[in-house]
C-alpha cells in the first residue's frame, strides 16, 4: 500500500524537477516529430547526483536502456538525462546500442562532464533507427535551453501520444531544513506493471546515498508505477531514474534518520501522483479507475488481484460504457491467479455495495450509473480472506484507444 | 500443436451434433433473452453416452459448472444436456446450485432418463437468479421438440454476442464403420485460455471408453480451445461436453486401436473448427488472426508466447488498422514470461519478413497493409532457439469490441 501522506509534506503548486536545488531542465524540437512539437529534452544537476534507477522487465531491452544501466552501473551518480520521443531506438541492434553511446557522449561533451554521469531515454516507435545527424545537431542545443524554467519544455519534449503534462513537487522539512522531491513523467500507451511501462524522472534536493535511493526507489515503484494498467503492454523501453543533489545540506537520509519516514512518504506522494496521471492519462481514456483490494491472503495476492481486475477489458469497458457490472469485475477476481474464498467477497462500486460475503446485493441501478458517469471511479473488492491490501490505478477502454492504436505508426 | 488432418476424415457439409447416430437436439424459447431468439437448447442421446468434460479453471465456478461435474462424476455416462442463454446463473449462491439440480432433475424427469445423466450449461449475465418458472416450462417442451433437424436451433439457443452459428462434423473409418463426430459450441466474449473460455458440445457414434475420451478431450483442448483469446477474460461458465454413443459399432477406441490416430485427428479437426469459428466472431471482430510460434524452447514456451501475442491490445489493434507494427508483436514476446534467445527472433506477417535475426527488414509497407486488410491474418514468430512450437487463435479489437461491452447488461 502506498504510504500514507501524513501531512509532514506539503505540495509546491506549478513544482516540478527543476524545483529542487541544482537542478535544470529543457525541451526542444529536433526534428523526430511530424508534429513539430519538442522532442528532445535533458535535465541537468549542476553537481554530481546520487542516483538510482529501475527497468523494462521487457527482454528485448531498448538500447538507451542498456546504456542507461551502463551509466549507473559505475558510480550510481548522474548529472544528466537526456531523452528523446518519436522513435524508442529499439530493436535495432548494434547500431541502435552505438547510437544511444554516441547521444550518452554527445551530451557529456557538451555539458563538459564524464560519459557515465549522463542517461539516456527514448520512447517511441520500435524498429527504425534513430536520425543521428538530427538528434546530435539536438543535443548540442541542450546547454544553452537548460533553465530552471524548463521543466514545461522538458515535460513536453517526453510525450508521446499523451495529453497532458504530468509532473509534481512536493517539499518537506529534514533537519530542519527544506527539502524537494520533484518529478515528470511520460506514459499513455503500453503502459503495465512489472515496471516497463513508462518514463520517469525524479529529481531532489535531499542529501541521500545512491544504495538506500535505490532500495527506497524499488519499493516505493512497486505500490506506485507497478500499479498501474494502461493496456496490459509492456514496453521495451520504460525507466525510472532518480537523481538527488544533496543541495539542501541535510544529513544524508537513511532508514534510520529521523526524517527518513517523513521523506519515504512524501517520495511516495510523488511517485503515487505521477502513476496516476499516467493512469488518467491512458491511451482514449476518459476515466480514472482505483481498485482497492483488502483482505487478501498476501499483499502480492491482492495487487496481482487489482491488477487483473485493472487489465479486464470487460471491466474497462463496462467503466466507460457506466454499467455497474459487477460480475465482470468477480469474474477477474476469479482468474487473477491467486486462492480467494470464493464465499466472502464484497465488492463495492464507489459507496455502493453490490456484493456481500459473494451474494448479489440489490442496489439503486440508476445511482451507480450516475457514480459511473464521473471521472474517478473507485473499485473496492474486500476478500475477508487475510491482512493483505493493494491499490492499483487504471483507466476505462475506449472508442478512442482503438482509434489511436489502429493508427499509430501509419 | 493441433494434430495435422492426415486426409482420413471429411468433411460431413452441413453436419453437427445431431449426424453421429442416436443424437436428436433442439432449441426454443422459453423467455430469457429479450431479442425472443431461442434461449434453451437441448442434445439428447438415445443411449447412454460414454461422456467427459472440461471446465473453467475460474474460482468463481458457475452453477450449472457444479452441477455437470457432479454429474459426470457418477458414472461418466450422460444422454442429455440442458443449455440455456441469457443468464449464466452464475454467483447466484445456494438458490442458484439448487437452480440448476432443478434445471437437471426437470430434464431427467421430461427424459425418463436418471438425473446424473443430464449436464447443464448456462451462459450470459452474471449474478442473477434463473426466472425458474421460465425454464422449467420450457425443459418440459424439450421431448416434444427433439429431432436430428434440431441442431441449428439448438445451435441458436446457446449463442449470446454470438453473430454465427458453430458447428460442424467429420467423418472417418473405423474398424472399417462410418464413425461421425460432431460439434456445436458457443463463443464471442470473455474467451481466454485455461479453458474456462466457451461452451462446446461434442458428439460422437464412436465406441469410447470414458477415461480415453476424457484423455483425448483434455490433450485436444489444449491445443484447440485453450489457444484462443479474444479478450483475456476467463468466464465463470464455460465448458466442453462429450458424448460417445457407440451407435456406430466400432470395437472400443483406446490409444493402441489401429485407427485411434485417425480418430484423434479427426476429433481434433472438429475441436480446432469450432476454436477458430469462435475467434473470428469474437466480439467486434473483423478478422481472424493465427500465430503460429515455432522454435520455442519448448511447447508451453511456444504457447505462452503465442497467447501474449494474441492477446495483446496493442497487437490486436495494429491489426484492425491494418498497420505492419511488428515492434508491439517483438514487445509481446519480450513479455510472455518465457526466456527467449532475444537475438535470433525472425517475423513474418503473412509471407512478408519483418525482422530476421532481430533486425528490422526493410519491406514493402503497401504489401503488407493490403495483406493486412484481409480477414485471415497469419502472424509467424521463429524463435530459432529450440523445438517448441504452438499455434493459436484470435481477433482484432476494435470499435465495435468496445460497443458492444459498453453497453452489455444495460
Amino acid at each position: 500500500m502506498p504510504t500514507q501522506d501524513k501531512g509532514s509534506h506539503e505540495i509546491v503548486e506549478g513544482g516540478s524537477v527543476t524545483s529542487p536545488l541544482g537542478f535544470k531542465a529543457c525541451g526542444l524540437y529536433c526534428g523526430l516529430k511530424k508534429s513539430k512539437f519538442p522532442d528532445l529534452g535533458a535535465v541537468y544537476c549542476e553537481v554530481p547526483a546520487a542516483a538510482a534507477g529501475v527497468f523494462t522487465t521487457n527482454l528485448f531491452q531498448a538500447a538507451p536502456v542498456l546504456v542507461t544501466r551502463d551509466s549507473l552501473s559505475r558510480e550510481a551518480r548522474l548529472q544528466a538525462v537526456i531523452v528523446n520521443s518519436g522513435n524508442a531506438n529499439a530493436c535495432t541492434g548494434q547500431k541502435g546500442v552505438e547510437d544511444a553511446y554516441a547521444m550518452r557522449g554527445r551530451m557529456a561533451e557538451a555539458l563538459g562532464i564524464p560519459a557515465h554521469y549522463v542517461a539516456v531515454a527514448s520512447t517511441g516507435v520500435i524498429g527504425e533507427l534513430l536520425p543521428m545527424d538530427k538528434v546530435l545537431s539536438g543535443i548540442d542545443q541542450v546547454p544553452g535551453r537548460l533553465s530552471r524554467e524548463g521543466s514545461g519544455d522538458f515535460c513536453q519534449a517526453i510525450m508521446t501520444t499523451d495529453l497532458t503534462r504530468k509532473e509534481c513537487c512536493v517539499r518537506l522539512k529534514v533537519d530542519g531544513r527544506t527539502v524537494h522531491i520533484g518529478g515528470a513523467a511520460k506514459g499513455s500507451g503500453m503502459i503495465h506493471p512489472n515496471m516497463a511501462t513508462m518514463l520517469g524522472f525524479i529529481t531532489t534536493d535531499a542529501a541521500i546515498e545512491p544504495e538506500h535511493l535505490q532500495r527506497l526507489l524499488v519499493t516505493t515503484t512497486q505500490d506506485t508505477f507497478n500499479m498501474i494498467t494502461v493496456d496490459g503492454d509492456t514496453s521495451t523501453n520504460d525507466m525510472v531514474v532518480v537523481m538527488a543533489s544533496g543541495l539542501a545540506g541535510n544529513s544524508p537520509l537513511k532508514p534510520d534518520h529521523p526524517d527518513w519516514d517523513a521523506f519515504a512518504g512524501a517520495f511516495a506522494h510523488v511517485l503515487e501522483h505521477l502513476a496516476k496521471e499516467i493512469a488518467r492519462d491512458g491511451e482514449g481514456a476518459t476515466k480514472l479507475l482505483e481498485v482497492r483490494v483488502t483482505g487478501a491472503k498476501s499483499d502480492e495476492a491482492a495487487r496481482a488481484i487489482a491488477k487483473t481486475v485493472l487489465g479486464s477489458s470487460l471491466v474497462k469497458t463496462a467503466v466507460f460504457g457506466a454499467d455497474a457490472n459487477w460480475g465482470r469485475i468477480i469474474a477477474a477476481v476469479g482468474r487473477a491467479g491467486w486462492p480467494v474464498n470464493t464465499e466472502t467477497v464484497d465488492i463495492r462500486i464507489g459507496d455502493i455495495v453490490m456484493l456481500e460475503q459473494s451474494r448479489p446485493v440489490p442496489f439503486d441501478e440508476a445511482a451507480a450509473a450516475e457514480y459511473l458517469k464521473t471521472d474517478m471511479i473507485v473499485i473496492r473488492i474486500d476478500l475477508h480472506d487475510g491482512d493483505g491490501q493493494a491499490v492499483g490505478w487504471g483507466c476505462d477502454l475506449t472508442y478512442e484507444y482503438v482509434r489511436i492504436n489502429a493508427a499509430y505508426r501509419t
